[in-house]
């Protein structure tokens, strides 16, 4: 069986990578793995669904123990992705949808460099902005944190394969373009070593 | 308007790239240039839709005049792409589609770094050799020397972005996975340098 590909889709928030997420992970060729943090549930969050809810001791034994194929930590909080997690669905032919900042990208991609990795991002600046203080969830200092962790994020699209522009109602556009790109890296000759030789072998 | 993007889609005889190379040009997304030839014209080929069939000695005058954007002798004729009808069709925002040989892939890979340089491949070796002697229309001794010439091409598949398998009855598959390219391609981050500045002055 083909393995998946270890697809890394992150943005700035706000760019709507969720919802993005979402619509991927409506088919089964796509799956998740379910992250790691030490942050507190937020109304709602389930623990093994949204999250692994775990300490802050169990995770820093879990680093030690290389049991994490990436991981953060983001305003004070771990986040990461449990390596036998992702390795058993990349191995049973799924692509794995890792929604991760981009500290976390930059660790994929130096342990797994055949990871794809792409950036959402918002039309604008302007449009991001309006899009996180839409949400009415959070407190301006936090907006403002936000924003800022935004510019920085965008400093490094050039780490990224991809980048993928929400425009206003674009989530299933941008659905689209994740597709096309995963179908389009399949094809790619780099992921094909041996294929000229197989060709005269069958 | 963003520019078009130069498309080459190379394959051994038998791979069926005409065929897809048809449903593509069904989008007026795509376009092709009419390429320039020495060759005699076969049955039913008509001058300026199927080919330019121009003399040896004009064709040698517009490689020297520089106005060729490849071109290679095959089998004792000329082929070659115009540049200014190439260049026309990009600026106007639609998907060039070259169906050339390696050795024009090649030339457009030095002249042109951001082409897309795609290989059909048929699903094996006796397979394009099946189709090949389906045709029916070439002498085995004719027959043989493609068949050669397929292995050679082969070899030149580490020259290509991406390969494409077209299996039995598969053009509209080969079709699907092209368009795919084009459009994971048009979200590559190195083909936007000024993305990131961008975001935040719009």
């Amino acid at each position: 069986m083909q393995e998946g590909l270890l697809i890394v889709l992150s943005g700035p928030a706000g760019s709507g990578k969720g919802t993005v997420s979402q619509l991927l992970l409506r088919s089964p060729e796509f799956a998740f793995s379910v992250s790691a943090t030490t942050r507190a549930p937020r109304p709602g969050e389930v623990d093994g669904v949204n999250y692994h809810f775990i300490s802050v001791a169990d995770f820093e034994e879990r680093i030690r123990r290389g049991e994490l194929l990436e991981y953060t930590n983001y305003c004070g909080n771990y986040y990461g992705t449990l390596r036998s997690e992702a390795e058993a669905i990349l191995a049973g032919g799924r692509n794995l949808l890792l929604e991760i900042e981009v500290e976390g990208a930059a660790n994929i991609r130096r342990l797994r460099p055949d990871a794809v990795l792409i950036m959402l991002l918002p039309p604008s600046f302007s449009a991001q902005e309006k899009r996180l203080r839409g949400r009415g969830t959070e407190t301006e200092e936090k907006i403002r944190a936000r924003l800022a962790r935004s510019r920085a994020e965008l400093d490094c699209l050039h780490l990224y394969d991809y980048m993928v522009l929400n425009r206003d109602n674009g989530a299933e556009d941008c659905a689209e373009d994740v597709r096309a790109i995963v179908r389009a890296e399949r094809c790619a000759v780099r992921r094909h070593p041996g294929a000229a030789a197989a060709f005269f072998e069958n």
